[in-house]
């Protein structure tokens, strides 16, 4: 006997379906035959329609077969629901402890992201002529290319047109399709030692062999690539990360001929040039580039914001083809409000405005924390590198117990970073990272780093 | 002899900086001596920081190099514009010819976009408690994972807590996701053959053995899988991808059986399910798998935008567990602002109400394409699939020409699309889309279509 209530909101066939599904999952055999679709149809007052479209996704889901000329039978009667829901799980996004003091070395003020404009653009950018019906470009909305293109060349020295940029959706994403693109040409890759783990881990993944490269007060040890079996690197000659050493002009030549000599690559992370405070950004190294050795890797995150998750790579000339495959492997990444916004963002100029305001407002608070350090610690620390992006990475110059300072941070609340989880344990300072924390913010927090820093220095 | 104007308005020291540069790069030699800081200021009026700071750029940049109580030094002479920028490029993006008639089977219609409503959560989320300045959650915001798992479960029976979910920006990038992550454990992979190309590439890119399993009326053939040494299998079992078949519940069992015999991952792509027309969704194989073997893969491309870029991942305890290494490889992918406004979006009812809405007009151009072509290309065709998603799949059943049909499509402005390039070359049908024309749009494409196609009928 079906329960079939002609009053409720949910359509007969659904209550029907759903009840011999019941039926058959607790008292039927397989080869038990169902009543005919006539006499279900008469003994419920439904139409036969309705039967029909109930036996119907039965048949689909499996749990009955029609014979023709003979009826429908049962063929499986395995039960759908065999567990219940485990409530075990802990939502850990809400467990996060907050501190009271977060020297995150990655993030911006959340007042310095122009909200008003963002909002104003987000508006007019959904109000145009926007398909959301249908893909976006591969490679980015040819539009946001042609001004990331066109700032790149005013701001960065950076030679290339839009066809050559390909937007992504952060720097993990832009170094990924890097690794996967490249993996038929090439299976070997070097990189700065110290240097940025992600983009040793993304190369890896891909099975590359690893060649770990020395780094001086130039930058990347030229000989140690030269006498490696490597044809790509990767390297931060801007501002290295994370020793924060640039490499000076005779170094790009010569690196741009060892790329010439082996048919190389060079992957130019240009991370946080916009941000750099005691002196004018290097021009890239892309810029100097006549072979098409070069790829450049570029971000909005430092400059703009990192929940954008915007970033780009320029490829030369010879990757576009690698990339120009019978089976597409590339797709938008980028969600296209998001583009469209950013695309008149550049275009009215606003993001030149923007860098200069927050260059200014970062410039301050980078200047305060090295006075506020330099006063609280004195002699016992030395800065490892510092004058641009938004940390300060400092080193005990005393004997010092680190395990301490963890301990005591911890209990205190005060979040401290350190370099060797984004080098993978190769190099180690500490970042002290002011972008978050407005200038009384960073003299309240390095007051209070100050007592526990000074308690982690060995006595003895 | 610099030329320095005072009433310019680039900054003293940059005026400076790029004489000196250039005089450097065109008639210096290694090794010269420069003018001293004092002599520089006096000779041209200007103060001895801007003098300094011109110098600390040309060294930062390797130019020259200061020698204590000496001076400063030419140590390079180098040139850095080495080439003019290349014309030849073309704008690909802006070269696409424009067809009359487009069968494109992913699209949905621009004007089914709920932008009114899309526009106005878009503020309310750029509004509220937005923070641009730092980091999203690597796994995506919770409040938009959170009305993601309750839709799961209220449309498709999926059990899981938002802890399980991964926010990706499209499938590409939730299946490389996977193939990054399983790779430590699992080298085989298992795919439905034919099968989706992109699922295979992204494994094989990541060095997995790939196993081909044939597809019958029932999906996938279980006996060929269990004979494989593969652990991991992708399937398409609500809608097979491109045949269209679905698999019943008995074989959804010994699917999972199979998994918990070979401590294997099933990988479910359920990616059209909201688009059925002529039966209910089936449930999930993810709602059946009491023993946490299977990851769920949706997307929000087919039901809401292609271009919002919006997929997501399911996983089960075993694979969070993966996930969780001491050097995170995961980031998020999702813009901020669009997790936010998807949140609303899912949250206030909007997305129910629209699939309501989008299954109903998806219906009627559906059941309008097959009328069409049953009228127009009578018995010289067959439908392979039918009844869900974006497209009817056909051949003919004729002798057929497709060299031919190409050509007169091609030359007419239809534009065709057949499904060996979305399956690796293993199966071919005519992919028919109708979710970007509306009816008096796919009467007349089918129309001009028919034409063609019976011009490539072969007559002997």
């Amino acid at each position: 006997m079906y329960t079939i209530d002609q009053k409720r909101k949910t359509p007969l066939h659904v209550q029907l379906f759903n009840e011999i599904k019941k039926e058959i999952m607790t008292t039927s055999n397989i080869g038990d035959k169902l009543s005919s679709i006539r006499k279900i149809a008469n003994t419920y007052n439904l139409s036969r329609n309705t039967v029909q479209t109930a036996y119907n996704q039965l048949c689909i889901e499996g749990y009955i077969k029609n014979r023709p000329r003979s009826g429908y039978y049962v063929i499986d009667t395995s039960k759908d629901i065999v567990f219940e829901k485990s409530t075990a799980y802990e939502n850990k996004s809400k467990n996060i402890k907050p501190y009271k003091y977060d020297f995150f070395p990655a993030r911006l003020c959340k007042k310095s992201f122009p909200m008003k404009i963002w909002k104003r653009l987000c508006i007019k950018a959904l109000s145009g002529d926007i398909d959301m019906g249908g893909y976006c470009d591969d490679y980015g909305e040819f539009g946001l290319r042609d001004q990331i293109a066109k700032y790149l060349m005013r701001s960065r020295g950076v030679r290339c047109h839009p066809d050559q940029i390909i937007v992504c959706s952060g720097f993990l994403d832009s170094i990924e399709l890097l690794a996967k693109t490249l993996k038929d040409k090439y299976n070997s890759f070097a990189i700065e030692h110290p240097g940025y783990h992600l983009a040793r881990r993304a190369f890896e993944s891909f099975g590359y062999k690893i060649q770990k490269i020395a780094v001086n007060k130039d930058g990347l040890v030229l000989e140690q690539l030269i006498q490696s079996d490597a044809r790509i690197v990767y390297i931060t000659p801007s501002h290295q990360y994370p020793t924060g050493v640039s490499m000076p002009i005779t170094h790009r030549h010569k690196l741009l001929q060892w790329a010439k000599s082996v048919d190389g690559i060079i992957i130019e992370d240009d991370y946080d040039s916009e941000l750099t405070y005691n002196n004018h950004p290097i021009p890239s190294l892309q810029g100097l580039d006549a072979q098409g050795r070069v790829v450049y890797c570029g971000t909005f995150a430092k400059s703009l914001s990192p929940s954008l998750r915007v970033s780009y790579i320029v490829l030369p000339d010879i990757l576009i083809k690698l990339l120009e495959q019978p089976y597409d492997t590339i797709f938008p990444k980028v969600s296209l409000p998001i583009q469209k916004t950013l695309e008149l963002f550049l275009k009215d100029g606003h993001y030149d405005r923007h860098i200069r305001k927050i260059r200014t407002i970062n410039k301050k608070r980078h200047d305060c924390m090295k006075a506020e350090l330099i006063k609280k610690l004195g002699k016992t620390f030395k800065i490892e590198a510092q004058g641009a992006g938004l940390a300060i990475l400092i080193n005990p110059s005393v004997p010092f117990d680190f395990e301490q300072l963890k301990n005591e941070a911890e209990r205190e609340g005060i979040k401290l970073y350190f370099s060797k989880y984004s080098c993978g344990d190769e190099w180690d300072a500490l970042r002290m990272g002011f972008g978050g924390l407005d200038v009384a913010e960073i003299k309240e927090a390095v007051e209070h780093f100050a007592i526990i820093w000074h308690n982690s220095i060995k006595k003895d």
